[in-house]
């Protein structure tokens, strides 16, 4: 199935990578950026004729990696036109939440922090590996290159949040968050040790580690290029097209 | 619960990994072999004297690590004696896994070819692996000790097994079992490459990679010794003990 | 220092990652190609002119990844105009080899079957570990993308070539080149396991396992993109405007 | 060659490693105390006659992993009898160093933190490419069971020492030694990330990652058993038996 695709914040890094992956899958895409009017060869309406273009276009869906301000009013012209939206920004205050979600009654709306099949899959086996050894000890290492600035990654914070949901469900006790250590520092039951390395051009490792008795499991991902966060919002808005209105989430798109 | 146990094969390394464990969480044993008297201070029961043994002592199960000629003979013994049998024993024919079964009617009987917890949730998460990424390509690297002489282990193989039952459960095609790769040989879609390393005392380790589109995913196990091994044994012995007769799965005792 | 360089090829995707790093050092670069006359964006002169261009222009360097044949008459181009030669070409048949060099008679000439510099420095502490652990068991794996159709990799064989040179030399025997294992296989000493892992996109990644006793040893190499190897093509042409007329090695621009 | 050697501290872990490796190689080892008689199977003299022993036993060598005051008075009773001593004892004060060096006028001394071969060979190759890859970012990860109290491992230490000693000697900066990251924290060149993992039954295991533009190296080592360390002592003892008096490094046993 070939689809029509709004592409918002098109001289963006996501929305070119979504631009040139809906190119390799033969998907037209019509590009929408406050700035510029050509990027690299291909057309870009301005942002302000949005309403227009969906109007008269009527794509099958709106992919948007911008930021909040200009996500929730890129939905809500959405809303308008029933045109399905998944959006991969991130950032959101509780009150543009609520925007996004209130588009939802009109039009169906996807919204996810992370749009690899993989790292999904991962958090689901880090969830299924948890309930499974309850006694094991958890260590999580994620890897980024070295201009990176925030510690731990989005991701491992999710994954650890997962870990933790995963652990209260069982009646299983969570200690810390050990991020590194140093010292005398003997380990506690429960705790969680947390590595967040930073080096050269690495695109995004996470690897989080089981160890018991003598034994241990090590559940790892790792992402080649951004090419694959594009690959899973195109699969997510193939998915969409077509739902009735509401909120779904990514995970369904991958059942 | 502290047991006594039958543990045949006591000359063997994994038997004598088995009254280690035993030991060390107050078990009692009484370990039975065809060949020496002593092993390392403590007694050994010819085997001849099993059933004799298995009826007057009523220990709470038997644990069996030898070849598949001794072991169909010890089950039986404990069918006639009504003592539970845990075996790992492998490279059973069908007719020597049809005298197992046989004995199952009189007795509980747990067939596993790898006593690990590790082991079994890295096949369960394999499997839910395979079901979610079904267009990934799938490559299994294992890895043992130089004098191993079967390639691939035993559980490399019950792992391509796994993948292979999910595949044709979710109507998935699966290729060949590529053991190896060279020349100019392109990989077909469903095939599973396999890589059997041998190299210095590496006690086993299997990997298996799924990668597809710009990412890829790999769970990983690594046993640090065989008393991983006794231990899971042990578990199965306990688990076993007191059960009605019929025919169990190590997977059933993890669960 | 900015550098003049013509890309040779430059519809290939190995030239156009040398044209885009090129740019973003700030270097020149006169893109010749034996097909299309314009690639996406920057002009392309026909092959047949490169006489006519290298005496025209005189750049400081010509960049070549082609194929042996073409690459032969370029170099003879370079001879003629006393152009110096970077050649990442792969394939070279004897007699190719021996035109390459007689063009250094006049000119300085580099050929590499790889412009990593990670790769050089693995090569390096490979051999070095081989002479450190004699005794020690060796297995190397290689993973790249499915579409690969060689097995083992050109770099997986030079390593291999290294390793076994470094034995001959220090009176080390070196047994067979397994290329994956199946049934009952003893593992013979001096043998060298070798493992191609064919999946998804994955840009490239080497791993030589050295184990011995009850240790092992890990050193692996993973290129990020085939920007990496552009990169090591520029640093070289740098290296080689302005020297001599000879035969360079790689390792020397690393030095 | 069959060694005769004397094996203080008998009670304790490594000696019995040393004990049973010593065995396996067809040496013979005379056990020495300052507790218990015997030990599993075999005899204990009491440390008090050690004097006596090395005189009228004369073995090859002393080997010694107990604490730095015994292994003091251990090495003084070698100096008198003319026995070679190898100490795998850590923690020595200035002062007992002195003394361990003054023994070290009358006999051959080898004093090591890690008589790993493996280890040592991974230093030498961490300091070979900290030199060949000036750039690079460096990251160091290392793995021990859950009751190891200190991190990093005093052989992580060793590791950062040699890098910031290998950079200083070449002109190159080091900045600080980063143990694990939390928070907004941007990477500063120079620095290098240590981040301490604790789990289950894990050996030990060091790795070194370099990172620089779009690769990454990674050495490793991985530790099967105490049985490694307990071997690399005995190297020592048998490359020391014989020798003039001096001090060695375990350097040169491996040379």
């Amino acid at each position: 199935m070939s689809l029509r695709l709004a592409v918002t914040g098109a001289t963006g890094r996501m929305a070119q990578e979504v631009v040139a992956e809906a190119d390799e899958r033969g998907d037209e895409t019509l590009a929408v950026s406050r700035g510029a009017e050509r990027v690299d060869g291909f057309e870009v309406s301005p942002a302000d004729d949005l309403p227009t273009l969906l109007a008269e276009e009527r794509p099958d869906a709106l992919v948007d990696f911008t930021d909040p301000e200009a996500s929730v009013e890129y939905v809500a012209a959405c809303a308008e036109a029933g045109v399905p939206a998944v959006i991969g920004t991130t950032g959101f205050s509780d009150d543009q939440l609520d925007a996004l979600r209130r588009a939802s009654d009109e039009v169906p709306v996807l919204h996810a922090p992370n749009f690899s099949r993989g790292v999904a899959v991962l958090t689901d086996l880090v969830e299924r590996a948890t309930r499974l050894l309850p006694d094991y000890d958890v260590e999580l290492t994620e890897t980024h290159h070295r201009e990176k600035r925030d510690a731990p990654s989005g991701t491992a914070n999710a994954l650890l949040d997962a870990i933790e949901a995963e652990r209260a469900d069982a009646g299983q006790d969570s200690g810390e968050r050990v991020h590194g250590r140093e010292g005398v520092a003997p380990r506690d039951d429960g705790d969680i040790g947390v590595h967040a390395r930073r080096a050269g051009g690495v695109r995004g490792e996470h690897e989080v580690l089981f160890a018991g008795g003598d034994e241990s499991l090590t559940l790892a991902h790792r992402a080649g290029s951004r090419r694959v966060f594009a690959s899973g919002a195109l699969d997510a808005a193939e998915w969409l097209a077509g739902r009735d209105a509401g909120w779904y989430e990514f995970e369904e798109v991958l059942a």
